[in-house]
């Protein structure tokens, strides 16, 4: 089949791949409906590798290359374990995190932060492919009415819902949200969801910004060209917001977050990098900030297509793009162009 | 009277002082018993002003010289407003937060964390002293059978009590408490009560580290000759600590707190300085850990007090000498050698 696979950076090949083998117990084989292109493809694609391990990752020995792709929907094509309400034909999200099952993590249910965790298509072979082996407790029924091109969806809009989970947003709250790429917008949608009574964005990009305020975004700020801490401060009545969810991975905006939040308030770091973020310690203690990691989800992937199916939930906006796989590195061409948010790959074979 | 007055950076002088007027309303005056020296009194007094502002304090327009001292007990001579339960004689241990009482922190009852905020004897003349104005919200009946000696000392054990409740920690957890002086031995003391497993000290001075075992230290480590964050972590079957409380305000320490707890886990910075903390955002992010800043006290006087009255809270190994308000100066040298924990300061005029 044919698969795209990350090679090194800078290094994307369609390359014909053999069929995964029948699955081993506790493992499915899913057919590709629609896989969505992360950031973290992109960033793998250019300044990898970064979550991509070039030695053979402890959990599953892979090294590259490596078939790219880790959010999709699908069918179940053959199941190693049975799984009660999922058989063969079942249509799927999936949500892709590997865990060794056995460590603290892994029993507590936090298998997101699975000691030696990694995700399908950066640690074992991804969806853009049309054959894609998975966890079987990855698999997730998709309600009816729910399309496979939203169920695809459901990863970024998982890892939004997620960041407002863990601040612990309630109904009333003032947020700022810094940075409006997809997953921005996802934290935007889950903000609205949990009843934030104002939502401020920081977002320099033209067609990002715009895209926040159609989606419900209070004010956006364009931070080349405004105090964002000192507006949000005037607008929440010099308090400052409630909560701050930083969704971008640049360290001086985590920095940002931490010192923007108001006296008491929660400060949510979900975008990664390798770079140290600095605060004085006089920005956490004399203001009893609290400041919170944010990683993927944890069991987020069923709620957001419950969310959808009862919609409360409406992806639609995020979904800029459908491309068949073939003309994948087009479509990663096209997304660092800036003006998409979301290109879902449709592998033509079937 | 006499008073124990901070002029500037070494500069602290035993001197005669006006008597405070008659309270206005909403103060009350209070004969000092007992006021401890705290670790921010002799950092004023070596490396400030750092808490102590030289220009007018904006709630209080106090500058220096000031007379030092916020743990203390006594009993109220004069009341500006009525208190309940509270009368002339009344003994009393002091809440020495100074509030505005109308911002956003104070309507919310986060009075510690007030936007103007300051304390007895750093933004206003403190408790070296016979005789001195607290805000009537700051006045805690002692219970009787607590000590007035025990009752001065419910201030920094408050400090420690209340960075253990910013820290949720719950029966059987295990902690890492990174330094053993007079606050990190009130956040051991606070962590035994709250049910901790596992309670390990990092503290390099012999006498504290001693300290810290005699007081049910599970283990302490001496981090000039060990690699704590290695011990601890195999000592919880190689998954860390699920809190480590900071308590000494050393920056390079913040940072080891937050890389050392474990995986969800929760970092409190219970300790102060203008330095950075600086942390590579994938310690945060993907670990998905949770940091606090924890200040002061927030209603955790009065908690104090009830714990000592039922024999749960045992301060009397703080308490490591007496001095009488003239020898004051001598307690502050005592202090700096290192041997003891606390010491209170007794007014000798009544």
């Amino acid at each position: 089949m044919q698969a795209l696979r990350w090679h090194g950076r800078g290094e994307l090949r369609l390359e014909e791949v053999p069929e995964p083998a029948a699955p081993e117990p506790g493992q499915a084989v899913v057919e590709v409906a629609y896989c969505g292109i992360c950031g973290t493809d992109l960033h793998e694609y250019r300044h990898g590798p970064n979550l991509i391990r070039t030695s053979p990752h402890p959990l599953t020995g892979l090294a590259p290359p490596i078939t790219l792709g880790h959010e999709f929907s699908g069918r179940v094509v053959a199941l190693g374990s049975p799984v009660p309400g999922v058989e063969e034909g079942t249509r799927v999200a999936v949500d892709p995190c590997l865990r060794c099952g056995t460590c603290r993590w892994c029993r507590h249910g936090e298998y997101h932060i699975c000691a030696k965790g990694g995700s399908v298509g950066l640690a074992s072979p991804g969806a853009f492919a049309r054959l894609v082996t998975v966890p079987v407790e990855g698999l997730v029924p998709v309600p009816d009415g729910v399309s496979d091109e939203l169920a695809a969806l459901a990863e970024p809009l998982a890892v939004g819902l997620h960041a407002v989970r863990r601040a612990a947003v309630r109904p009333g709250d003032h947020a700022l949200l810094l940075g409006a790429g997809p997953i921005g917008i996802a934290v935007l949608m889950a903000l609205k969801l949990a009843g934030a009574a104002g939502i401020y964005v920081s977002e320099p990009a033209p067609a990002r910004a715009k895209r926040a305020a159609e989606l419900g975004a209070t004010e956006v700020f364009d931070p080349a060209h405004t105090d964002v801490r000192r507006e949000v401060f005037l607008r929440t009545g010099r308090v400052g917001p409630d909560v701050v969810i930083e969704a971008t991975g640049r360290p001086e905006l985590a920095a940002l977050a931490v010192t923007t939040v108001r006296r008491g308030g929660r400060a949510v770091l979900a975008g990664i990098s390798g770079e140290h973020v600095s605060v004085p310690l006089t920005q956490i203690v004399p203001f009893e900030r609290t400041v919170l990691g944010s990683l993927g989800y944890n069991f987020d992937i069923p709620r957001v297509l419950d969310l959808i199916a009862t919609a409360r939930f409406d992806p639609t906006p995020l979904l800029t793009g459908v491309y068949p796989l073939s003309r994948g590195p087009e479509a990663f061409a096209e997304l660092e162009s800036g003006s998409h948010l979301k290109i879902l790959l449709a592998p033509e074979e079937r």
